[in-house]
C-alpha cells in the first residue's frame, strides 16, 4: 500500500513564471511576509528570467552554488543566512521560492524545513524526522528529469560522514509549482537530455521492479510514454518538447517508486567520482543492457535521435581502489537492488562482477 | 495556462479502508475531535464496510440518500444537523469523513464548506465563492469514474431555481483520499459500467476539444488507456480492473477539463427527467456517433465485451414539451458546446437536430 503525497497546486504553461506575482500577493494560502528567492547561480549570468521575480524591497535573492551535488553544509549556511537576515522577523521569512534544476529544489526544501525545525540539515536526513511543517515553499523547475519539483524528498549529501541521503518527509513536498516550460530553452543540450533521461530511468526502473503499486504504475508508464515522445519523435527541446519533459518530470515524481540498477551504480559514480546525478545515470545504463535489453537499446535510440554523444571511456581509467569503493557505495543500496534481483542480489553482483560493470562504463 | 489543486494525499491499495484509524489517530495534519461520517444509504444494507469505520463515542454518522441528484436542500439539512449534534463544539466536528459515490462525495465537500463559511449551498455556486477552509475531509469512493474524490468541485442541484451547478473552489478539494478497491467489488454491474464511463467520456470529450492544455491531455489519455484495459481486457470487476478503474477515475478528475457534447446533452436528461448521471452519458452517446465516430464504436464494443445492454427507446416517448426542455437544459451549456463546435455551435445543434437526437436515444 503506498501513501502519496502531492504537491498542493501547480500553474503550468509557458510564461507562467510572469504570474509568480498573482501567486504570491493574491492567493490567500500564501503566507504574507517577505520571500526568499533561492536560484540556481547558472541564472546569475541571464536577466531576463531574474527580472521577472517580483522583488520587493524586503525580500532577498541568494544563488545558489550548483557546481558540486548539494551538501548539508550548503544547506546550514543558507539557513543561516536566511535567519541572520530576518532576525527582526524572528529569523522566518514567509515564503520561499525555489528556482533552478533539482539540486537547487531539492536545497530550497531542506532550508524551509530547517528554518521552522532548528538544529542542522543532517538532523533530518532519513524518513520522516521532520516535526513541523517548514516555511510555505514555492518550486520553479528549471530543468525537467529530476522529480525533485513533486517528490517528498530533497537529497544531501553529508561530506563529513560520507552519507548521501534524503529528508524524506511529507514535510518536504512543495506547496506549490511554478511549471513554465519557457524556463528550459536555454539548457545546455547535454545537460537536459540527461537529466531528461533520469525521469526515463527510474520509471523504467520501478516498472521492471518486483514491489508495484497501481497508481505509481500509471505515472510511470504515462511518464515514459512522454519521455518517448520528447526523445524519439522530433527535436526534443522545441516548445511542444520542452512541455512535455516537464509533465514526464512532474509524473515521474510523483510517482517516486523503488528503483532498480541503473540508479545504485549511478549513486556510486557520484559519491566516489563526483559525477552530476543525470550524467552518472546515463554511464550507469551503458553496460546494463542484459538487464535491460528493450530499454537500453530505446536509450541508445533517444541518445542517437538528439545528435547526443555517450559518454565513454571512464572505466578504463579507474584504479582499484577506486572500483572498491564504487563497489562498496553501490552495493549498500539494498531496497533498490533487491527490487530488481530480489533478496540475493550481492550473489548476482559480485565484487568481480561489479568491478567489470564499472570498467566497461 | 491552468491552475490545479490536488488532493494533499492517497492511501491507495485493497483493504486501505482497514489503515483510516490510523490516518484519524496518527496523522498530525488530521485535526482531532470527533469525525461525522456521511455515507451512501446504499451502505445501510452492508455490515462489513460500516464495521471498519473506526468509531468512537462523540463520532456521528448519517446516510446520504443518494436516490436523487445531491440538492443544495439536502447539503443544508445535513449542515443543519451536524451543527446541531455539535453544538457544544461551536457546531463543528474535527474531521468529516465522505464515503460513497459521487454524490456522496460532493455532499461531504458541501457540507464541509458550509459548516465553516455559514449561510446555505446555494450560496456558494459557482466560481470561487467559498471564502475559507472547510472543515478537514477525507474522500472513500466506493464506485470509480465520477472523479469528484479527485475534482475541485461538487455538484448540486437547487430545485427551486432549478440551477444545477458546482460549488467550484480550492476549498473543495479533499484533504486525503483512503482508495480501497475492495469497497468497488459490490457495486451492481450496470451502475459499475455507466459510472466508469463518465471517466471515459469526460477525457475523450476533453481530448476531442479545442481549448487543451499538457498536463490535463496527459491525465485524460492516461485515464482513457486505464479505461480500455478495464472495460476492453477481461472483466471490468475483477480484482486488477477495480484498481484500474479507481487509479482512471482519479486522473479524470485531476484532470477535469473542459467537456464536449455528451455531458451537456447528459445535463439535460438529468435536469428534465432525473436521469442520474452515468446512465445520462450513455444515453446520451447512443446518436453522437458522426461527431465522436472512433469513441462511439469503443463505447459499443466496451458494453458488448462486458455484457451490459445499453438503454434504448427513451426518446420514442418524449413529448414536444420534454423536447423543448431538453433543448433548453443543454444548449445553456455555451461553455462544452464551444469547446467541442466553436463559437457558432448554435448553428450546428439548432432545435431540430438537437430534437432528432433526443428521439434517436
Amino acid at each position: 500500500m503506498k501513501a502519496i503525497r502531492n504537491v498542493g497546486s501547480y500553474l503550468f504553461g509557458p510564461g507562467a513564471l510572469g504570474r509568480l506575482e498573482e501567486v504570491l500577493r493574491g492567493d490567500p494560502r500564501v503566507p504574507a511576509g517577505p520571500v526568499v528567492y533561492l536560484v540556481d547561480h547558472f541564472f546569475a549570468g541571464f536577466t531576463a528570467p531574474l527580472a521577472k521575480l517580483p522583488q520587493r524591497p524586503l525580500d532577498r535573492l541568494i544563488f545558489m552554488d550548483t557546481t558540486h551535488e548539494p551538501s548539508t553544509d550548503q544547506v546550514d549556511q543558507v539557513a543561516a543566512r536566511v535567519r541572520a537576515d530576518f532576525s527582526d522577523l524572528g529569523g522566518l521569512p514567509g515564503v520561499i521560492v525555489g528556482m533552478g534544476g533539482g539540486a537547487t529544489l531539492d536545497m530550497a526544501k531542506a532550508v524551509s524545513n530547517l528554518l521552522t525545525n532548528g538544529g542542522q540539515a543532517a538532523d533530518y536526513q532519513g524518513w520522516d524526522l521532520v516535526k513541523v511543517p517548514g516555511v510555505y515553499k514555492i518550486g520553479v523547475p528549471t530543468l525537467s528529469g529530476t522529480g525533485s519539483e513533486t517528490s517528498r524528498t530533497c537529497v544531501l549529501t553529508n561530506y563529513q560522514t560520507g552519507v548521501k541521503l534524503g529528508m524524506n518527509s511529507d514535510f518536504s513536498v512543495f506547496d506549490q509549482l511554478i511549471l513554465d516550460p519557457d524556463l528550459t530553452a536555454t539548457v545546455p543540450r547535454e545537460q537536459y537530455f540527461h537529466t531528461g533521461l533520469d525521469t526515463y530511468f527510474h520509471c523504467m526502473e520501478t516498472l521492471n521492479g518486483r514491489a508495484r503499486n497501481g497508481i505509481v504504475d500509471a505515472y510511470s508508464e504515462k511518464a515514459i510514454d512522454l519521455c518517448r515522445q520528447v526523445f524519439l519523435q522530433g527535436d526534443m527541446q522545441d516548445q511542444s518538447s520542452r512541455e512535455n519533459m516537464m509533465i514526464a518530470s512532474l509524473m515521474g515524481g510523483a510517482a517516486a517508486g523503488n528503483t532498480g540498477l541503473v540508479h545504485p551504480l549511478s549513486a556510486g559514480l557520484s559519491v566516489v567520482l563526483g559525477v552530476h546525478h543525470g550524467l552518472a545515470n546515463c554511464l550507469a545504463m551503458g553496460p546494463l543492457a542484459e538487464f535491460y535489453p528493450p530499454e537500453h537499446a530505446e536509450f541508445l535510440a533517444m541518445a542517437q535521435a538528439q545528435g547526443i554523444k555517450l559518454p565513454t571511456g571512464l572505466g578504463a581509467d579507474l584504479s582499484d581502489e577506486q572500483i572498491g569503493k564504487l563497489y562498496a557505495s553501490s552495493i549498500v543500496h539494498a531496497k533498490p537492488l533487491g527490487n530488481h534481483l530480489g533478496e540475493g542480489f550481492r550473489d548476482i553482483l559480485t565484487p568481480a562482477r561489479m568491478a567489470a560493470l564499472f570498467r566497461a562504463m
